[in-house]
């Protein structure tokens, strides 16, 4: 069983569990939705976690970012048991990954870049690769999936960020070029090689008067004018969304096998 | 108290093991070294580790690389509490500094590169850095110490490695260059920029037939030749060594000071 942790009302939230929730119906992996109030007291969360860390019938825990203000997810992160730790954040995990240990769980979102990657046919061995932000869930461990040595790696990745001088120059000379930078339409087509590959990880919300709304979605690369010069390049939304909730089910299934083993 | 660990008598590790401890007994911290006989099943290192580690006297412990065929590595480090772990090699101390979390252990060898970069008053925010080597030790944990979000780090770090295409071109741009390569002298002065702050690594021994034991030691740069075009640039032998060392006594006061304050 896959149980999924939310906190309070954000809107955000309720979408992403709603769609993880579906595709875990989906595919036949039952799964349970714990929903505790906006004011609850980070202990109370804690002890819930540790209650389904020795859950034997529990295989997988996401806690659905992002958290109230008032929690602290490095605290959260690191409560969740790592061998349940389907979302990959708990500090073994991200350390089993850096490392190179197959044992641990890869964070969702950059595995699924990785796949995607691999499933297009991409060749990344010996690719210069830029990823622009340096944030936990994406970008560092992004760096780190694609510098391994390993024949579907083998990468030689520069990680930009906020700090970065001369950004552009540097994604000039990029095969493959992930933004997970946060800033709307940040990749311009004048900042991408001729035939790169592009996967746009962002997810940023901005104002449109002519939207239902008022405001519409859109990623961390200007698509249309990217798209002609980009050799491949993922649309945004449906690019990069659904191979994420796919790698979700990967690790749930996987963290189930695990249990089964050993037990 | 620091427990050094050594399994068989390889000769590097006896230097190593014996430096560590002359200058623990030069600050005034404990120490004690275990020597297993190479032939050792990894069943009773492992458990030896494990009684370390409910030891209350015990503050560090320090499992001396490299270990013999028959024995993982991967094992080992994970077996060492993290609370204890003094070299910074288990999972969560990895994956704490790749997320920025300042609660874990930084392996001493970048931390040292790291604290002598800061301490010769290198300006390291918007700097570019080349990181050539993508070992567990030195090459990846330097890369996430350097892109951190942080006012001593804040640089843009690209990792070479040997599977970079054009690698000269990667170091011609660096700011920083550290050389993790292990191949001797493989930086030469074409490859680095005028003024570069270059750090070597690098160990390795070279036949040479005029030398007392038939070799000698080298970095990984030809520093005679770097030296007129660098910056700053570290001597090897005596640069980084002992900043590594220096590093190891830092975490084991750290892990002593964090027990105390826990019990």
């Amino acid at each position: 069983m896959l149980v999924f942790i939310r906190m309070g009302e954000d809107p955000a939230s309720r979408v992403y569990v709603g769609m993880k929730e579906k595709t875990a119906a989906q595919l036949g992996i039952e799964s349970q939705t714990i929903v505790f109030p906006e004011a609850t007291a980070e202990s109370v969360l804690l002890e819930r976690l540790r209650s389904l860390n020795s859950d034997s019938q529990t295989h997988g825990i996401l806690v659905q970012a992002p958290l109230p203000k008032h929690i602290s997810e490095t605290i959260v992160y690191r409560t969740v048991a790592p061998q349940k730790d389907v979302d990959g954040f708990h500090p073994e995990n991200v350390g089993k990954l850096m490392l190179g240990d197959l044992s641990g769980f890869v964070p969702c979102t950059p595995a699924g870049v990785h796949e995607l990657l691999r499933r297009s046919g991409i060749e990344i061995p010996g690719t210069r690769a830029v990823v622009l932000g340096r944030g936990n869930i994406v970008g560092k461990p992004m760096t780190a999936i694609l510098l391994q040595k390993a024949p579907d790696a083998n990468s030689t990745v520069t990680l930009c960020h906020s700090r970065t001088l001369n950004i552009e120059s540097h994604c000039q000379a990029a095969d493959i070029l992930i933004a997970a930078i946060g800033v709307p339409e940040f990749v311009k087509a004048s900042m991408v090689k001729p035939g790169a590959v592009v996967i746009d990880v962002g997810v940023n919300r901005i104002p449109d008067p002519t939207a239902k709304k008022g405001s519409r979605l859109v990623g961390d690369v200007a698509f249309d004018e990217v798209q002609p010069i980009a050799g491949k390049i993922t649309p945004n939304p449906g690019g990069v969304g659904p191979m994420t909730i796919a790698m979700l089910m990967r690790n749930t299934v996987e963290a189930a096998s695990r249990m089964a083993q050993q037990s």
